[in-house]
């Protein structure tokens, strides 16, 4: 399944580490004003403001922990790679700017499969209207790892944190949960068919969507320009990487607070109920759990409810109570269950 | 020779990605007035002036590949992994400011070798007054990888770059070279004789500062305030990471410009030498082509030759030509010999 229109191959160390970064960057412009030096010094220079704050934020994505490469293009993975780091940015209420861009190689890689791998992070780039300002290309003894760091602004003061949900407000989240989960257990699926038929030819029609999620996710850049046209400010925000109940728990332990999570007003896709109905999955279960959604998740003041309401981007999905209260998710039968973090967690992964 | 005085082993996934990132960094104080929001949320904050500009910069650091575990501890490597970073902010005249952290590492490593590494990180990060702001910790299939972001502030307008090297600038070089590189090889040949005979006892006594200089290289943080005390604005800086030779390539081919670098000028310690004569290596070879000195180049105008000369912190190598004078090295027996780049580069390491 693995994308590769391109079959000549050129050894990485034909080109030497400086040649190779020239050569895959050769094609990044500059658009940012901010951007007063990119690659090609000690390290990138960038204008500042006293009216605005600077965020940071950083990942690390490993081969055969974050991603198969049996299933997942390296376009695409540039591509996730870049919109990971930016819904940390866009969780700040921030507008990302710049991004540095290391890579760990190891020689089973050929010059073009970096080259495609860079294609998707261009593309990030010029959708987001980010620059790559700066990056590191090294060898690795095994496999492929790319670590980003993303660079964003705010308005001085306006950071929205995740410790300032304050009891009463709403709890709110945009898009729809736990299609990327499920898009992830699809290509799982057809990846065991593969290697027992790799003549079977798969039909995905179904599962369209959630595949899309899993392999090409898009950051909610949107959020924080739709916020500001409501006239809403967000009391605290994080975005959904590791799954729905571990980032509440995240916002309840950091505010110190509660939560009451309504079951029936998780924002579900089709195809998510649809394909939870035929592997015989509890919905429930996998956007609670899922991860990798890249939506937000924020808490508004109550009075902010006629804004939000009825609005397609977000879904009204609960309340802050005190912290004695706990965090509970209530069923749809009215059961108050406490919420425990199961999200996807890449260590625990480790011990598989 | 692997440092391990702690021999209980607490394996990573009992405290899980989030528990252990805040078991890693419970004793990291906040200490730069600029650090707003530090670790715990989807990114840091930072403050910001207008009369400022930011630097950022990456390394991706390999076990296997940047570092062998065999005879570096990792209290060294957590150090060096930060000081490799500030020695690129330092390179751009700028004050490092804070950074973040990011760690893959697998199941063979206990918690107890993590907490190593970070008081290594704590300990660079105190030394040099900055503050980790933030990190990702995840697993990796093999090894360790360590992956740090440095940002650092200058003065606007006041970074100094590669390419603004102008004809007859004189070249100059802060402390010495080739020691970090020659250490390499004493640890190399040490860890040989350990294997064949795991009850040798190494004899390191004539090795010392060859072995400090590769294990806890320090970055220059002190040049920038020499240099305004003197009055001094280099006008172009890199660091010396690949190698003197690679380092003069680079300002040559980004300024613009070509250099005579003098044989006899290039500083070494006198453990080099006679290093270097027990070797039978020859020691020129060594400073050009060695690497991981972690000193500064930089060029000034001629006028300021008498700020600069007898400071015992700088030595005067070499002046820059015109381009079409080309990039020589002049020798003892004052012979041109166009200058190559030979630096360390861990992409040519791969196809070893």
């Amino acid at each position: 399944m693995l994308e590769n229109k391109n079959t000549s191959k050129t050894s990485i160390s034909e080109l030497g580490e400086f040649g190779l970064i020239d050569h895959l960057t050769k094609n990044f412009k500059i658009k940012q004003k901010t951007t007063l030096k990119g690659i090609g010094d000690d390290a990138a220079v960038l204008a500042a403001k006293s009216s605005e704050e600077i965020v940071v934020t950083t990942d690390l994505l490993v081969e055969g922990v974050h991603f198969d490469l049996s299933y997942m293009p390296l376009k695409h993975l540039g591509y996730k790679a870049v919109v990971v780091n930016l819904s940390d940015v866009y969780a700040m209420n921030a507008e990302a700017t710049q991004i540095t861009v290391s890579i760990g190689v190891s020689n089973r890689f050929p010059v073009e499969a970096l080259e495609e791998l860079y294609e998707g992070i261009h593309t990030a780039a010029k959708y987001y209207n980010i620059d790559v300002v700066g990056g590191d290309t090294t060898s690795s003894r095994t496999g492929l790892i790319i670590s980003i760091t993303a660079v964003g602004r705010i308005a001085k003061g306006k950071s929205v944190y995740r410790s300032t949900a304050k009891e009463s407000d709403l709890l709110v989240v945009t898009g729809d949960l736990g299609a990327a989960y499920l898009g992830l257990q699809i290509l799982e699926r057809e990846k065991k068919v593969f290697e027992v038929n790799p003549q079977s030819q798969p039909d995905l029609e179904a599962y369209t969507y959630l595949i899309e999620r899993q392999l090409k996710p898009e950051a909610r850049k949107d959020v924080s320009k739709l916020l500001k046209e409501l006239e809403v400010t967000p009391t605290s925000m994080i975005d959904i990487s590791d799954g729905l109940s571990s980032e509440i728990l995240h916002i309840c332990k950091q505010s110190k607070v509660g939560c009451n999570l309504y079951e029936d007003k998780i924002p579900l896709d089709q195809q998510v109920i649809s394909t939870c109905e035929e592997f015989k999955m509890d919905s429930t279960t996998i956007a609670l759990s899922g991860g990798e959604d890249y939506e937000l998740l924020f808490t508004v003041k109550m009075d902010d409810f006629p804004k939000i309401k009825g609005n397609p981007n977000f879904s009204i999905i609960g309340h802050i109570t005190h912290e004695k209260e706990g965090v509970h998710l209530v069923t749809r039968a009215n059961e108050k269950i406490p919420l425990i973090a199961r999200g996807w967690n890449s260590l625990s992964e480790d011990s598989k």
